[in-house]
């Protein structure tokens, strides 16, 4: 780092909508990593940022100063061609925990980092740590003699990781600047490229449940994570998901992990089976390995095969019986009809609020907790019928949850049907 | 404050364009104050304010709300009305010195708490510290008591004076987040405000040597803090005045004394006498003693005697020898003409260099530093004829001065008119 420059300049020029150029975000980036730039200076930056916006140079940098901040892995002494998949988060989101596996077991290895949970969806560690005995942490060493016996590995992303975006996201948290494209794309491209993947398949859920609410916003942020990938080499796609209601038919840690087995088992709910199989086809097609149908692999039990041997690899017991919430209480229809709508955001909340998901990084979650659902929208009912089976080991609970869930669903006459969007919306490479 | 509020609510609120409500304004200052609001939150709203603005009814109630940070000063108990300015800062403006007196020997009391100088602008507090003897910090007793003995105060605002706009300025300064004319206007307003003036002339500098560098933007300031007094019950007038070249012949703190005390003599620069003028007539007639010249007062010498009295009751001595810098250098016509142009904001950085003024609010000034300037925009010079005096008692720091000053002047052949203008731009009521 040769070039010196002033804080408040940077911020004056995005203020100012100008380019920030090369050096200054260099600078910028490696200044705040280290402590010189403040706090307070950043979260005026990133306002400015979100408001004025940054082109595709400009974000590019910014993901390639974050990536700079730390350590970037490598992959190249593998055996076989890697991909990774990363979703923008929704609610009932299990699906790395089939499909990591299933790519494997069709010759592709995949290293996953993942997150936990804050607000409203869930995090795949939190999910996978309901089974007795897995760990999330992995040295470097362990991970890549996994990937190397087992094809998969989920484990959580180290410290000299993007420490940048590490310290970016937690100043956003709390500054209002979250929801800025730029700044979103570059948060979650910078990990993605930093752990070294070599293709990337990106699912960007739109819907209530989703951070994205809408199709043309969900759109710009799949289009600028695509470019982002392109251009640091990362052979990028993006799908356009729904998540106007819940994937599949559970929501919460325990209850997702037997939902995943399920589908490993040839069985689950049909949502879950073709996002799955969609994404697989997207992973491999990216690695180049576009001939091979994972289909296969779940009807032979292979994807089951090294799922096990995933979980055991990091002390994980695959046979033991998952945690059962203490407590349960079920939501049944009010009427008889057509289940027009069931709302991603609000089955979320209730989740989180039964203890599936955590208000503070500092918080626990309750392996048992979430949302069982008995039916999906399209579903014919009638009045008495099971809705929901809410699960809970803190029973005073249930009356907040209940609460999130006023007006979630919603029961038509039985000659009505769901305006539903369909599952995969659009793709973008 | 019984209403609760989150920062993070209220910062999405105005980056999303949307109104402050009164409570959520009413809670942020406060709970900023108290440091329940982060500064990294603060500075966030601040870059979001800058971007989307603020209405005139929350630019008022954020105004109120910095005021009841802290302390409001009453002057109900006095025998006269009184009367203050501000002005928002220019190369050369003494002007308050040569007022506060002139004022108060028309029978309108001037309560002038005054700040010290940071950049190329220097402070009143500075100015008047050079005269050996005379102090800054009173009580609210020793002021109230000269305000009724003398008729005229200058000096520092205590503490307790919008402590909120203190530590809000502070954080602006390192963020990029100066610029914002709601911000300007309610920092500027709340102390002014708070201070209990009965009535208000502002001084809107434009201008090179100015804060606000087009009449446009000073306008909408001017407006603005017009709107502000105006609601609190302060009568309050703007004028613009021009800073595209110094006011008067000097820059720097002695210097800029004597100058004062030539005007109050009955002597001084046509310009500094006609912007007094102008600027005594507002304020005796905002103060409702609008059939009162104070042109007289400065003739017969009775502003000079309240000079003399207001900073004997400070500690100064009168009658002392100002300071003289150690060192001098000339600036000399490098050609025959007429100068055209002499730029303020050019000759305030020189001054700055030479040690008049502060880069950081630690440094010291030098008392007797500045430039004397021997023509204005107008001028007829012959080559070698001189220019400026530069005065220093360092004079290691004429060469950067001599560097500041680079393009600051031109001179024009002979039948050239320099396009100026007005000394008064517009009036604001």
């Amino acid at each position: 780092m040769t070039d010196s420059f002033d804080a408040v300049d940077v911020i004056v020029a995005k203020r100012n909508k100008q380019e920030l150029s090369d050096g200054q975000i260099d600078w910028v980036i490696d200044a705040y990593t280290r402590g010189l730039v403040a706090e307070e200076q950043m979260s005026s930056l990133a306002m400015a940022i979100l408001l004025n916006g940054m082109n595709r140079r400009e974000i590019s940098r910014w993901t390639a100063a974050m990536i700079s901040s730390g350590d970037r892995m490598k992959f190249s002494s593998l055996s076989r061609p890697t991909s990774d998949k990363h979703s923008t988060g929704g609610v009932g989101d299990k699906i790395t925990l089939p499909l990591a596996p299933l790519v494997a077991a069709c010759g592709v290895a995949v290293p996953q980092l993942s997150g936990r949970g804050l607000g409203h969806t869930g995090g795949t560690l939190d999910k996978l740590e309901s089974i007795p005995g897995w760990r999330a942490a992995l040295s470097t060493a362990e991970m890549m003699r996994q990937l190397e016996d087992v094809g998969a590995v989920i484990c959580a992303a180290g410290d000299r990781l993007a420490p940048a975006d590490k310290k970016l996201y937690a100043l956003r948290d709390v500054t209002g600047t979250v929801e800025a494209i730029p700044l979103i794309a570059s948060s979650i491209m910078s990990k993605k490229i930093a752990e070294g993947t070599g293709s990337l398949v990106l699912d960007v859920k739109v819907g209530s449940g989703a951070f994205m609410k809408d199709v043309e916003s969900a759109r710009e942020l799949a289009r600028t994570m695509v470019d982002l990938g392109t251009d640091a080499g990362v052979n990028t796609v993006a799908l356009l998901t729904n998540m106007q209601t819940p994937l599949g038919l559970t929501a919460g840690n325990a209850l997702e992990v037997r939902e995943s087995v399920e589908v490993l088992a040839g069985g689950g709910p049909p949502d879950v089976v073709e996002l799955t199989l969609v994404l697989a086809r997207e992973m491999l097609a990216a690695a180049g390995r576009g001939d091979v149908d994972p289909a296969d692999a779940l009807k032979d039990g292979r994807a089951m095969d090294v799922w096990r041997r995933m979980i055991t690899a990091q002390g994980g017991d695959p046979s033991a019986t998952l945690p059962v919430a203490r407590e349960t209480h079920q939501i049944l229809a009010p009427g008889s009809g057509v289940l027009t709508q069931l709302d991603a955001l609000k089955v979320g909340m209730a989740a989180w609020r039964l203890g599936a998901g955590r208000a503070r990084k500092e918080d626990k979650v309750q392996a048992g907790a979430g949302i069982e659902m008995h039916a999906k929208p399209g579903a014919v009912l009638r009045a008495g019928d099971p809705l929901m089976t809410l699960h809970t080991d803190t029973p005073e609970r249930f009356d907040r949850a209940i609460a999130a869930l006023d007006g979630a669903y919603f029961i038509a006459p039985e000659d009505s049907r769901p305006d539903l969007l369909p599952l995969v919306i659009d793709r973008i490479s």
